[in-house]
């Protein structure tokens, strides 16, 4: 756990960070989220994480806690403080403390800011380790998972299924049959006929900062790929399938619902791609 | 405002009432909650709430914070603490604090409970004055509504759109056209024909206490009711509709969407329930 947390204007340590009761992020799930990686003491795709908290923030009417240029010393400083080379930062914003009511405050409150802090292990070395099983489950969500709201509740309960099967991920599908995306993750796969492909972006799903960063580096290396829904039979006939995620990377998937993804081993497309996301990663330090 | 809140275990000044900013209500809305109507020093229906939260406790996995007899202690003594004849309780529980991770934690915590008070101006006299508006707007929430979740940013946008438009509620048309709920509370109607209608529970509506309480007061009474759906038509020509809620109590519409409700004046169906509501609340008295 971080040592240091920021807390609305003051970095305190994080036993003692608190909020308030009546903060509406306690009472009603009214605020968003990001979480940044950081590599080599970097944070990485820091412009697209601060663009998408800036649409999440304008979807549900929340004000910017603080300028673009005020939120990333803020993040650097957490980082900083508590020595994280390799991890994370997760940030929140919530509409702020105020009498219990559902609409907005009619006065309005100052929104409330959280950063914290993470160490991990970095970028994994073995693919082949990294690779995971995932189960599939009922999309339960709201009609507006394009917003990243801290309303997780759903997300929680798909991700607990999948542990409780021995997965890292919850695989969800539409009540159309179509997939969505993971609990936490954006979802792709390499089809029948080879060709690589992810859900355009929707309202059914969250505008992933990393899938946004391989779409691009796909673009620029001349790879093909199209943005195009995939159903669960789909899904059951994939080559490949593999989630992204600012922590999970490019995370092969080998196992869905208890049968082999293919051959049941790593392959190439999935190997390529994080590759790629580890020299993308390598750039910006 | 109250004065004194009950968070996890101490009776503490409101102002300074806080939980750790890993609380899981804060990061992921992952807990319930339930409002208590007080009225001449009682609680009303305290049996249906708590009843209601062992429940949504249950459906999610979050064990009980306290067993139903010290949860009445707690309820009633930031009643007495917040001087409280006229008003409400709100308790929340939590799944508790934990290093931020999707599925439930490894090691169990103990849930967390906040408890809250608030005076209020009790039952209303005058009902007409007591009438409101409403809009209708799409329903937007998840698909486990009959969980009493703090994951209300659907209904938190639902109701600041009716605030805007000068009304009180939000009735919120699930996709196939027909009523589900109001934002906070239940939707009543009289049809065309002068039948006394409601939704059936199910996964797409709480299951209102205040709805539990007056279908018995109904049955009782010999009157005649249909749990059964309405639809945006069937609302347009309803005779009467009004809402009900612990904190709503018997609340008649009459207007929608810009369009008064039949003649625009308190129905006598409304009118009767909310006597008959006002008498079951003096019993408990």
């Amino acid at each position: 756990m971080s040592r240091i947390a920021y807390v609305n204007g003051a970095y305190v340590p994080h036993r003692a960070a608190s909020v308030h009761i009546e903060d509406r992020g306690y009472q009603f799930a009214d605020g968003v989220y990001e979480v940044v990686l950081v590599a080599g003491g970097r944070m990485i795709d820091t412009a697209l994480h601060l663009a998408r908290l800036a649409r999440s923030l304008a979807e549900i009417r929340i004000p910017p806690p603080l300028c673009e240029r005020a939120l990333r010393l803020v993040l650097a400083e957490v980082a900083r403080r508590n020595h994280v080379e390799e991890g994370l930062l997760y940030l929140q914003v919530t509409r702020g403390v105020a009498r219990r009511e559902h609409p907005f405050p009619k006065v309005p409150v100052r929104p409330a800011l959280v950063v914290t802090a993470r160490r991990g292990p970095g970028l994994p070395r073995d693919l082949a380790r990294w690779a995971a099983r995932a189960i599939t489950a009922p999309d339960e969500r709201w009609a507006r998972c394009d917003i990243k709201t801290i309303g997780l509740l759903p997300n929680v309960l798909a991700k607990e299924a999948a542990v409780r099967r021995g997965a890292v991920e919850a695989i969800l599908l539409a009540r159309d049959g179509m997939v969505t995306e993971g609990a936490s993750t954006n979802v792709w796969m390499v089809d029948a006929e080879g060709v690589l492909r992810t859900r355009r972006l929707g309202p059914e799903i969250l505008p992933g900062c990393t899938r946004a960063a391989l779409l691009e580096i796909l673009a620029e290396a001349g790879l093909r790929f199209e943005e195009r829904a995939v159903s669960a039979a789909e899904l059951a006939a994939a080559r490949e399938i593999f989630l992204t995620s600012a922590t999970s990377y490019v995370r092969p998937i080998v196992e869905v619902d208890g049968a082999p993804v293919a051959d049941g081993q790593v392959g190439p497309v999935a190997r390529r791609l994080f590759d790629l996301f580890g020299a993308h990663v390598r750039g910006q330090r």
